[in-house]
């Protein structure tokens, strides 16, 4: 039997999120982050997700396409352990995997179809725009969750443990990019919350950037709290 | 971009269950049912589970080898609706799908390292012997675990509805091969209580046989009760 299998993209990530820097490490984490997965032909076809909207949640198995090719350490320093505990990669969501396939649960909001095109509406994915997706499943509850899991290393939820400010700047943008873009505010605020920074990032004079949706989002972090000093609008 | 991707086997599943007829429809189903995840060279350096251990659960990301390059339908007609409800592929757990990639948590037991060998020791998976495994990852409660999902046509886990009975030729060889296969029986009581037989037999005069671990299992369904008639050893 041979040892490679070849698998195709049935859809691609529409997201918020346009760089992998700032993307929440999991799942779960930001309500205000929507994305959309949208059928590849052949898959346009309405019978492929017959029935799928009777599901609340589904599974995204999806392709960490920036990582392909990659040369694969046998260890990974996951970001939360403060970036120096090694840890095997079967025993880590890295990306940096031998096979870069990854896995995230999502709330399935609504499908839309428009002519030929078919759209999921999920919230809370951690995927990066452009991510190609390989299978949808639904999720299962009597099978998928398990709420006796003992998870090693990682304890708890991430919480969103940073206090968001805006700079005067900062906000009288947002005031005109909220008619376009009204859940734009909190997600930025949910997703800078979580401290996207390095884990050894101890700088506190440092500007950090990240693109979401339409815009770039400029920021530092001072005493535990997030200042957001600028935000641009890319169109 | 392409659209297509490689991905190759990081281990390969030893399983009690021989063929697909018979094997439990999700995990989670059998805690009789054990198997075991060897990894395959390279993945043989313990690095690549580092601290794995700490976890008590699992996802095998795996490939339905038996279902690859087979023509694929846009709907399927699961087992559970009796056979006759037609169901979109992306929202099915059905193997016949685009990229025939499965998904399964199961309770990790132990692992063993054996001179060049790491053998993950799992319970409860619903997995053929011989299936290509292309990754592994740690569950993670906060991420995976969704307590109020809406399962859409899966209502609720299936019960092992049917009493397992077996005759007195079934029962004095099973006498004979528990000295070596303790958990036996009770792997053989949970399998056919699930009632393997496909959703539209309702003949009760039909035999029914399938392979587990190292026996042939024969049996039939009369009134509601499984009798399981004969018990072959395989070698």
């Amino acid at each position: 039997m041979t040892n490679e299998f070849i698998f195709h993209s049935i859809a691609t990530v529409r997201s918020c999120y346009k760089e992998k820097f700032g993307i929440p490490r999991q799942s779960g984490l930001s309500d205000s982050a929507k994305s959309i997965i949208e059928f590849n032909a052949p898959y346009t076809n309405e019978e492929f997700i017959r029935e799928l909207e009777s599901f609340s949640h589904i599974w995204v198995v999806f392709v960490f396409h920036q990582h392909l090719g990659k040369d694969i350490k046998p260890t990974v320093r996951p970001p939360r352990l403060g970036g120096n505990k090694k840890i095997g990669v079967f025993a880590s969501r890295s990306p940096f995997r031998p096979n870069p396939v990854g896995l995230s649960v999502v709330r399935l909001e609504k499908i839309t179809r428009d002519y030929n095109r078919i759209q999921l509406h999920v919230i809370s994915a951690d995927l990066l725009d452009g991510t190609p997706v390989i299978d949808i499943k639904p999720y299962i509850g009597y099978a998928d969750a398990i709420n006796d899991s003992v998870d090693g290393y990682v304890d708890a939820k991430p919480e969103h443990h940073l206090e968001v400010v805006f700079s005067s700047q900062a906000n009288s943008k947002l005031e005109k990019i909220l008619n376009d873009d009204p859940a734009l505010q909190s997600l930025i605020t949910e997703t800078l919350s979580l401290d996207p920074r390095p884990a050894y990032a101890d700088d506190d004079t440092k500007e950090y950037a990240m693109r979401l949706n339409d815009v770039d989002v400029r920021w530092v972090v001072k005493e535990g709290r997030v200042k957001v000093l600028d935000i641009e609008e890319l169109k």
